[in-house]
């Protein structure tokens, strides 16, 4: 990115010290040329010049965050109080300063970035779509602020990515902006379908967590046939518009059919994530089972530590494969349990 | 295990203070009936209760470690200066207090526990083969401080797993001390021959890190076809000594092949991992890439930061399947290569 020459400076100076930058390759074994077609297939889809797969989302997004933080010693990170906790964890291995903002609170972010001087490096971390609550970040926003106060910004796109934007690129790509962040991260085990996880930004910066990161250096390499499956599903994704149209159709028509019947989405969604609050851990893992034995019906609970106490509920994602009678069925069952057990969703977000 | 009641109390206490300890299945979703049959046969292999399966055997390390460190927030660390990079990051991204002991040095081992009142919890974290010089740890020895100084001990097995004991059961369990170390750790992706890591443990122990582990809590389970792959691999090496039998006995002729043509194996090796010192990283590469394009052997050259510099090596492991031919072709390579770049492996370890 030609937006923060000074950072990026600094980057390629830690890569030199270190005796890194040896490019292209994994340290020890596990390349072959599926894994280079994946990553260069990943990067492009992102607008990046390179692309990095680990074996899980987690361990893309904790084993980056730990590197880039180690690396720049003096780096603060300013990270949305509701990142996923793959985030949290690269973030507090690190005894670095850190900054929580306020959930897609960009006065708030303002107002940690502007306390320290504009040279000292800084990391912005944020998702595109919060999977908890179906929020999309202030992607925009947040990138204005990080050349304002000369930040790196890392945006994580689990949610998003095959779902959102040209060729389901995701919610930066969509808003035309996914050359303006540093660091886009992705699963390939939600739309993609099969398992690992990956990051895509400028070469010497891919380089820098190749060479650095020792989550990835010193894991295992996806098998082949993995590699294979995600390869194809990208390449997939990337032209077939049918399953994001047959999403979000559903997800509107679910939504709706929720609505009418009483049900309410907590208000914070606009996306194809859908929770609805139950607000109470055994109510929830009662109601779950109940649908799953009586309804057959699987909707898990989303309890305690995945989202906090009081705020415990159903996080409804339709796919392009439900039927009609499916969702039909889905509602009727809700409604039945949800009576039963005197859940009554409020609005709360 | 019976040995710490004081210490798997207290952590009895924490898993009940975190409104934790579900039991038998992953939090939110990915638990299937192969899972359920891999816990239980890791387990079984082990002398243990319960398992827990792991994406890599990376994050089955690195977030164990962390969650157990954090759930003891007085917990002091023991770990061999040589353990593997997943461990030592599991231990660093915990501000916890730390000791690290000489490689395979007990006498440090116990200088450093003496110093720490009995009641405090410790935890020794070892390996029972370490793959960069071939050397075997001292478990009996570990385990009688242990109960000497009231210490859990956490065994990483995953170069011993399917290839040492009876029904490859690994290291400790060819001693008849697998029963006397709390946690043993192994991967599926080395003798196993797929992807994941694994812990097992007794199963209030398993439910401390089922239950409160980000690394294991936040993280993708692995496709049921990766998990029935392991579980059909597992059930075979408990069944078959043909592998074995194959792998010690071409061990020991690569060995001595090596050995008659002057090319020595670094003297720490006791195991199947024969590590040549070349010293020089350069030579290395480019003698890797000599045997690899002249020769088509695939040796890959081991340099910083997986070794220290200076100490560059070769690390050759044989399998049941290579043919005398193969080895034989192996020995000849190597003397052409070093040869040429006129590498003279030393006796150094």
């Amino acid at each position: 990115m030609s937006q923060h020459p000074g950072v990026i400076q600094s980057m390629l100076s830690a890569i030199r010290d270190f005796g890194a930058g040896s490019g292209g390759s994994r340290n020890i074994g596990g390349s072959h040329f599926q894994y280079a077609e994946l990553e260069s297939e990943l990067a492009e889809w992102h607008h990046k010049e390179a692309g990095l797969v680990f074996p899980t989302g987690y361990s893309s997004n904790d084993a980056t965050l730990q590197c880039l933080l180690r690396v720049f010693e003096n780096c603060i990170v300013f990270s949305d109080e509701k990142n996923h906790a793959s985030i949290i964890n690269g973030i507090r291995s690190v005894p670095t300063e850190r900054q929580i903002f306020r959930h897609n609170d960009v006065y708030h972010l303002e107002s940690l970035l502007k306390q320290y001087p504009f040279d000292r490096p800084k990391i912005i971390v944020f998702e595109s779509i919060y999977s908890m609550d179906g929020d999309v970040g202030p992607i925009a926003e947040i990138i204005d602020l990080a050349k304002k106060y000369n930040a790196l910004t890392f945006l994580d796109e689990v949610h998003a990515i095959g779902m959102y934007g040209p060729r389901g690129a995701g919610i930066a790509a969509a808003l035309g902006l996914a050359d303006q962040i540093d660091i886009i991260q992705g699963t390939m085990a939600k739309a993609i379908g099969v398992i690992g996880g990956y990051i895509t930004g400028t070469a010497s910066m891919i380089d820098v967590i190749r060479s650095l990161a020792s989550g990835f250096i010193f894991t295992t390499s996806l098998p082949p046939s993995i590699v294979a499956a995600c390869l194809a599903s990208v390449r997939h994704l990337k032209e077939s518009e049918e399953e994001r149209c047959l999403l979000h159709a559903k997800t509107e028509q679910l939504r709706h059919m929720l609505e009418v019947r009483g049900i309410q989405i907590m208000p914070s969604s606009t996306t194809h994530v859908l929770p609805v609050l139950v607000g109470d851990a055994n109510k929830c893992k009662t109601a779950a089972a109940e649908l799953l034995h009586k309804h057959r019906v699987y909707l898990q609970p989303i309890n305690s530590p995945t989202v906090p106490v009081g705020t415990e509920r159903f996080r409804i994602n339709v796919t392009p494969n439900h039927t009609d009678a499916h969702i039909a069925h889905l509602c009727e069952s809700l409604c039945t349990v949800f009576d039963q057990l005197n859940i009554r969703p409020t609005l709360a977000s």
